[in-house]
């Protein structure tokens, strides 16, 4: 028996289109002799389309779609690809969801000579940026409404027995119901799990481990396959990478497709015995690469998807919007990227400089735009102007310094880039990272602007490393070195020379790793837990979290030598991350995710006001008494 | 038996001073000689933070706060008060959630003398803009855990039985398992339902008919008790309006709490009656009075929980930004509002006029600040610029008359109305409305921005109602009456002169209508549904939905007399609903929602691209053969 899985690209709310990309697949596989063809999780409606699920025309359509590539099968051809169905479709009777509207299931779709059955997905995820029982019913749901459902059940094809599960079904640690365990019992000879699973650093480890031991725990192959694409939850935006894999009974990997590469891989299975043909191998990535990658797919297919061609950069020579413009140039070329510098009288000769060899470095279009007239004309227009009242009472506005700096900021964004981009026929970027967008250290209307954050969801420290990764890849200078060394400067005020050495009030080295501990780990630190370590001296090995960094108990201790520098410090940021840097997220672009935790939808927020617990107040309290 | 239900404001993500608050309330009941007090669901925690629920150290602090409030229960003296628990501390064992964090749940906490009871809230709401199963484990999920935990029991208090249900319990029609009905045949004498639920424009009328309709199905006094108080998911603001009530064993209607006000209302329970004392009453209302209370207790509320006092608003002399003036005015104070036109040469004296009137006639700050030198000076330093690559090509940038639109738009807000609010220590206002916010017809970084979007859940046609009401319920004119009666006008080109009846492109009367059709009916309308409609000539009255409006068939026909131009128009607006609108969402700011779905995490959308079925395609082949 020959079996492929089909590493294919989906689109997002698109059943006409990826019904054409599964249709070639299917007709591809048959002429190939396939017996039996496996497709991702969702194939034909994509995944993340937001409330789209709640529009019954959409669903009918995917219906439509589904049935039509079923009737591919014949006697020497089935297939197994995921799509949506209302819940009534499958048992024959209208069952209402909670919220009223028609219930639906996510569904594995077997489809074999003149027959259809559908496994509905038993674990639904709901953490992160899914939602999945927002729209789903899970298998258990569905089966209260008929018992004819058999869940977890095998499915015969050409006498072999195949358990069939989706995605989250094969990630069942935290949930009652061990959906590989249970088809194994029933007799499964082959475990498939049809997936749709977004890229995040670090899980594709993760995966392999995982899935390699279901294999050998339960003694069956185990075929896991992804698909590609980018989708969206609107504030975040994820990369679906492939890395579909096969291990068999052993536990051992036997096929590895690679990320964001379509493709077809052939199996052949006898008398218990799952062998690849020409298969794939798994190639040893650094996680730095996994990333770059990542980021240049998710740049041009953003991109393409939303039919834009070009992007205007403001390149401020610092080494966020350095990377930002080595990323597009790469993702879209050359001629389709402006960078444009924006001096006003507080920008160096050295970052003026830096972006200047930029541009010459990528070989994409440059331009300066000074800001000094402008953001005079606006000082002139406001300061001292005195607005009155009906009674004839005056009042007058002054803009200060620090008024001045927004001023720039937002000149720079919502006037010069906007003005250039909507001329040229293009988008403006936002290159905000992590670490600033976690503080909110950026105007907003401003540099918080940008149709797109693309580095918005890199720590301080992954910016320099990619600058250095793309670099090294490219066995030349793309990113002027000079930025790697330089001070990291918003340059809005003299306080803020970088050839004086000034800059940004951020420690990179520790705030990075902070920020990431109160914000990325899966288990939050607390402000108590973060203060304690500090207290008992090991606060750098905590939040290195098994990391080798730059941070040291020394480098804590040098910057903040006693506990009131320290709280000081720890709440100033606290209150910006829960205060005014959600404010700002609220208004932000969309990110490109590619930690375990990104902002958006992943990571979900109110506006609400910091709160600090009894139990870090009582230490404080205990420590310096206020 | 004395039992009283209090009516209390509830701070989201606060434990310490919602503490505080229930305290005072407890104290004042004992005193009272209350034997029972009732208090809402999530009075200790609050109930919109974002994923603040894994924050363990923020659960810590609500178990204590809960348990600190449970001690004032004593022999005469019990009360029952919704918070959130961690599942461990109810079963006493570690129970682990489908996210692999510890598992928690929401819960009534039933302190009498010496003891705690918990009830897990059974039904967990998982649309619009609740998530609760995101976070909480349902009362049949927790008893997978321990088998001790015995659903739908009643608690016996002064020797009657309470059958205690939490909000969505209470809503049962679309789940399998009925709360009140269970909890009845069990033995339940009283049912409550301890609420935390937010306004919505009619649900009050309708929360009267369906729990009255529990109480007399069942034959039992039913209370509801809901808080107080704002909160919000990121993009969307909800105000929680109260309106507490009680029922009696035939469904009558024995007291009713005002909407926004703290309350402490008494009922004597003997033998099967519970009879009101000295109760408030329902006062019947408006469904645009109800909205005008709750715009004002959500900009009111919204600002104070910010720290927030002084707003500047870009004053233009449209009937948004005017309604925009009169409720800050209102809900802040007019020496804290500061209304700036910006004229630039399209600017009519008639709207200057009004801007100057409505600020006449509020009493509130105005200035003039011109654009027209800023955009000249963006039009020079742009339009023939020469960026230059590596190569030394060139291309030149030139900016269109409609780009000089968008200029304006952003000089406005990100220039101007940043820079007034950042000297005044206040922020400015969005005065965007639902209409526009739909198709994107604003200018991001221009009239997108701004910290909070008053009335960006009211269609064109509530902005009007809303308006008049306003002059009505004042007995003078504040909304100037000529705004009311004006084309609605961007003012940005010549093409848009309002003295020559020039203006948006949007027929208000239709389009507020279909829009509405498409994202805020439950079951959404197609476009298959619509055409259909315009088809068979009844599409005024589908579109009405059992409303007057002015609406009618004739003004369908006159503005579209054939399928041709309907279809042009429908699917222009269509994409723009799906596309840039949808991007222009993203990066707008928060909403305070008043319909029954809002834009922003109540409505949640992918930025795709729109899709259009294969029904409505092949009804549009069928009609005009394209």
């Amino acid at each position: 028996m020959k079996i492929r899985y089909s590493q294919i690209t989906i689109t997002p709310g698109n059943p006409a289109k990826n019904y054409e990309t599964c249709l070639a697949v299917a007709r591809r596989a048959k002429a190939a002799g396939v017996n039996l063809l496996l497709l991702p999780e969702m194939s034909i409606p994509g995944y993340m389309i937001g409330d789209k699920w709640e529009e019954n025309d959409f669903i009918d359509d995917c219906e439509y779609f589904a049935n039509e590539l079923a009737k591919e099968a014949d006697e020497n051809f089935s297939l197994i690809f995921g799509t949506v169905a209302f819940l009534e479709s499958i048992i024959g009777k209208p069952v209402g969801g909670y919220d009223g509207r028609k219930a639906k299931v996510n569904v594995a779709c077997i489809a074999t000579n003149g027959s259809k059955q559908f496994r509905i997905k038993a674990l639904l995820p709901n953490y992160r940026e899914f939602e999945e029982p927002r729209h789903f019913f899970d298998q258990l749901s569905a089966m209260f409404h008929s018992k004819d459902l058999m869940p977890f059940q095998p499915s015969e094809i050409c006498g072999v027995k195949f358990g069939v599960t989706i995605c989250e079904d094969g990630w069942d640690d935290d949930y009652v119901f061990k959906p590989f365990d249970r088809l194994s019992d029933q007799g499964a000879e082959v475990l498939i799990n049809i997936s749709y699973s977004p890229f995040t650093a670090g899980k594709n480890q993760s995966r392999i481990r995982h899935f390699s031991a279901h294999a050998s725990k339960l003694g069956k192959p185990v075929i896991y396959v992804n698909g590609l694409g980018l989708q969206n939850n609107g504030k975040t935006i994820f990369c679906f990478d492939g890395s579909s894999a096969v291990w068999n009974s052993k536990g051992e990997l036997i096929a590895h497709s690679g990320m964001y590469t379509e493709e077809d891989v052939d199996f052949e299975y006898v008398d218990g015995n799952l062998t690849a043909i020409n298969a794939p191998q798994l190639v040893q990535t650094t996680e730095i690469d996994d990333i770059h990658k990542t980021l240049i797919y998710g740049i041009r297919n953003y991109m393409a998807q939303s039919h834009l061609q070009r992007v205007v950069i403001g390149a401020s020579g610092g080494v966020d919007s350095t990377l930002a413009a080595a990323l597009y140039v790469e993702a879209i070329g050359k001629e389709n990227v402006l960078l444009v510098n924006m001096p006003s009288r507080f920008n160096s000769k050295t970052t003026i400089g830096i972006a200047e060899r930029l541009a010459h470095n990528l070989g994409c279009w440059y331009t300066s735009v000074p800001i000094q007239e402008s953001a005079e004309l606006t000082h002139r227009q406001i300061d001292g102007l005195k607005p009155t009242n009906a009674n004839g009472d005056e009042i007058t506005i002054n803009l200060s310094s620090f008024n001045m700096e927004n001023v720039q900021a937002r000149d720079r964004g919502s006037r010069v880039l906007g003005a250039i981009a909507s001329a040229w026929g293009a988008v403006f970027t936002n290159n905000g990272n992590k670490t600033e967008t976690t503080v909110g250290y950026a105007t907003l209307y401003g540099d918080v602007a940008g149709f797109l954050a693309a580095i918005g969801d890199l720590w301080k420290h992954t910016v320099y490393d990619l600058c250095r990764h793309i670099n090294s890849k490219a066995g030349k200078e793309l990113v002027p070195n000079e930025v790697l060394t330089l001070k990291p400067s918003a340059e809005l005020s003299d306080n803020q020379a970088v050839d004086k050495g000034l800059g940004d009030p951020l420690i990179y080295p520790y705030h990075d790793r902070l920020f990431e501990a109160w914000q990325q780990w899966w288990n939050h630190a607390s402000l108590a837990d973060i203060l304690q370590h500090y207290l008992d001296g090991d606060l750098a090995a905590y939040l290195n979290h098994g990391e080798e960094t730059e941070l040291t108990e020394d480098l804590i201790r040098s910057h903040f030598p006693d506990a009131k520098t320290f709280i000081a410090d720890l709440e100033r940021w606290y209150k910006l991350f829960k205060g005014m840097g959600i404010a700002k997220r609220i208004q932000a672009p969309p990110i490109l995710a590619v930690t375990r935790r990104a902002y958006g939808f992943d990571y979900r927020e109110s506006a609400i006001q910091p709160y600090f617990t009894r139990k870090y107040l009582e230490m404080k309290e205990r420590i310096i008494g206020e």
